[in-house]
């Protein structure tokens, strides 16, 4: 039977970028079945008997390589076209991990990019550098906490905030759960915790910014990071699991403040069985890509149970070469404590944040010494 | 030593919505510790003995309920202060599984709405019944394609859309891989595939709409969705895993077209090990929620590794009672073929939409032949 074959009429420009995957198969031909299958569900999803020329030569994903790496699982990485791409963020982690994401056999390790792509999305606007000037640094661990808890008003939020400044809490974050509840409205708190940061940067002589909670519904997100601009805030957050990684991408292009990425809502994609996203890929390098100056993870040991090993891919992630874009802070927290300083230093280097939560509110009723001491261990440990 | 404790000055209205979890846990005592730990984890992130009055009693999340539902499996029922959310889609859903993403042992099963918060999110504008007037078919599975392979222009596409429509294929919907490329720009492709089927419906009697995919950055989805309204392409599809499901809910709420929910880069959140969401939940109620009013993902038996039940789960929750939202169509896909029809009718019932991709080219040559042989089939099962 004669079948019509699909072709494509333009020309591409043969400017490729890579993925490397981690595929779980019983037998290499399984893996190189697996290897072919995956990199036709990540572009043409398609008969691959019913394309031919450019289609089928560059269009479809390539596999580059295929290697065993342990008993059953193997490293495959794929080249793609750029042109598939169009310039757009979320069609390029579609790319990525759209439809594998479903596959429970496929995890995306690590991400390549073109010198193209990197021209597209440069990356943290600030990085480890940039931030260090901004708050004035030029070396050490960098210190930082959350407003908490839910409930508190803005002028609550903004007195627990001066104290924090004032014992030298450098980056100081609404907690994640903070929007535009009732109870502190996004712009009133907003107001109300720059000054009170401001003043304590005044009477202290340390510098500090305060990053409020801009996860918000649609352009809300980008209005409210305007509004922190203008107000002095210093910095925002946003979870990028919650409103995506293009819109965290539009606060580094078009705002212009040092990012905060929260976790919340990207449990989904750690690593669980074979599949997900692996931690060097998920916190490290597609936060770059997408602008993240900070990048805030539960560190191991703590209540959410990653790994000493999966926290050091983290940092890595974060920090090792990606077609020229700048590295990012580390922030792991998550139930950390003032004792774990020293190990926790010695795993992910200088360029640290340590995000400290409740262990400076137990530790006794002057939150502003309770920072200072904080401070005064962060600046010991080598 | 004295402490401070926190409380709030401001009343809440004592209105809670709700979510049930599955705990895996060794022994009663664990499950009872863990379903704790989540309510404070999901709402004020705090050591708990450090608030009072009304945070403590109505900011933290209550446990309703904990039951053991199989050995070493626990049943958590939480609840929540409507006050918490703010009337922010991305907050709600920070709420049900923000930082619990990042438990390995929790998993959200269900989500409950208030009175309240339905008629914020009042959820699909269209659902099934509203699709089917809109197609003019009043009982009867439905019949969906994509647009493929990437690669090919929009006349090109134009062509098999045509095709496709005059066999009788209601809903032709983009591949979730076109976006703005070179090779097939939205606008013009907007253009050329809703004359195609408008043509094709003016030939053929029966209706058809166009959805293409709208999954952009930022403002760049309700700009092309507000496009395809003003074109007359009669839908439009968006991948909330890739954009967020607070931009779903706005192209819903702000455009008014019915839309089509693809699953790329949400498969981290399939249950793997103990975390995740619930199919349930994640195909079903949470794009309710969302505004999608067909939601595709990947059918038992293909190549995505899902089961029967899982299957049989998401129909569930996209058709159960949910606080009066409308019921929604399920699409599963992914290497579906021909001969599976009857037992898929006889597992998701009579609203149901078969999307079909490959199958369709492989058959023959003939697209038109091809649609009208899939369009008696689906037809005849009863």
């Amino acid at each position: 039977m004669n079948r019509p074959r699909y072709d494509t009429a333009l020309p591409l420009s043969g400017a490729r970028f890579t993925a490397r995957y981690r595929i779980a198969a019983e037998t290499p031909a399984a893996a190189e079945e697996a290897a072919r299958a995956l990199a036709v569900e990540q572009t043409i999803e398609f008969p691959a008997e019913l394309v031919e020329g450019t289609i089928a030569r560059e269009v479809v994903a390539r596999v580059e390589s295929l290697q065993e790496t342990a008993p059953g699982v193997y490293a495959a990485e794929l080249s793609f076209a750029v042109e598939l791409v169009g310039g757009e963020l979320p069609q390029l982690l579609n790319v990525f991990f759209g439809n594998s994401s479903l596959l429970p056999n496929v995890r995306l390790e690590r991400i390549g990019l073109s010198s193209e792509l990197a021209r597209r999305f440069p990356g943290p606007r600030y990085g480890t550098r940039g931030l260090r000037r901004v708050l004035d640094v030029p070396a050490g661990p960098l210190l930082s906490t959350a407003l908490k808890p839910l409930g508190l008003g803005p002028e609550e939020l903004a007195a627990m905030a001066y104290r924090l400044a004032l014992g030298g809490v450098q980056l100081i974050k609404d907690d994640h759960g903070l929007a535009n509840q009732a109870f502190a409205p996004f712009e009133a708190r907003l107001e109300a915790v720059t000054a009170a940061v401001a003043r304590a940067e005044r009477e202290s002589g340390m510098k500090a910014v305060y990053a409020p909670n801009v996860t918000a519904p649609g352009e809300e997100t980008l209005r409210r990071a305007r509004l922190a601009r203008e107000a002095g805030a210093g910095a925002v957050m946003v979870a990028p699991g919650l409103v995506g990684f293009d819109r965290m991408e539009r606060l580094a292009r078009e705002v212009g403040l040092p990012i905060l990425s929260h976790p919340a809502f990207l449990g989904g994609f750690v690593p669980k069985g074979d599949g997900g996203i692996a931690h060097y890929a998920l916190f490290g390098q597609l936060q770059r890509l997408a602008g993240a100056d900070v990048v805030i993870f539960p560190n191991y040991g703590g209540r959410f149970a990653f790994s000493r090993e999966e926290c050091a891919q983290v940092n890595a992630g974060l920090k090792d070469e990606l077609t020229g874009l700048a590295p990012a802070f580390p922030a792991p927290g998550g139930g950390m404590s003032l004792e774990r300083v020293p190990e926790m230093r010695e795993l992910y280097g200088d360029d640290l944040i340590f995000l400290i939560g409740g262990a400076l509110h137990r530790r006794g009723p002057d939150l502003t010494e309770n920072a200072r001491h904080f401070r005064r261990l962060a600046a010991e440990v080598k």
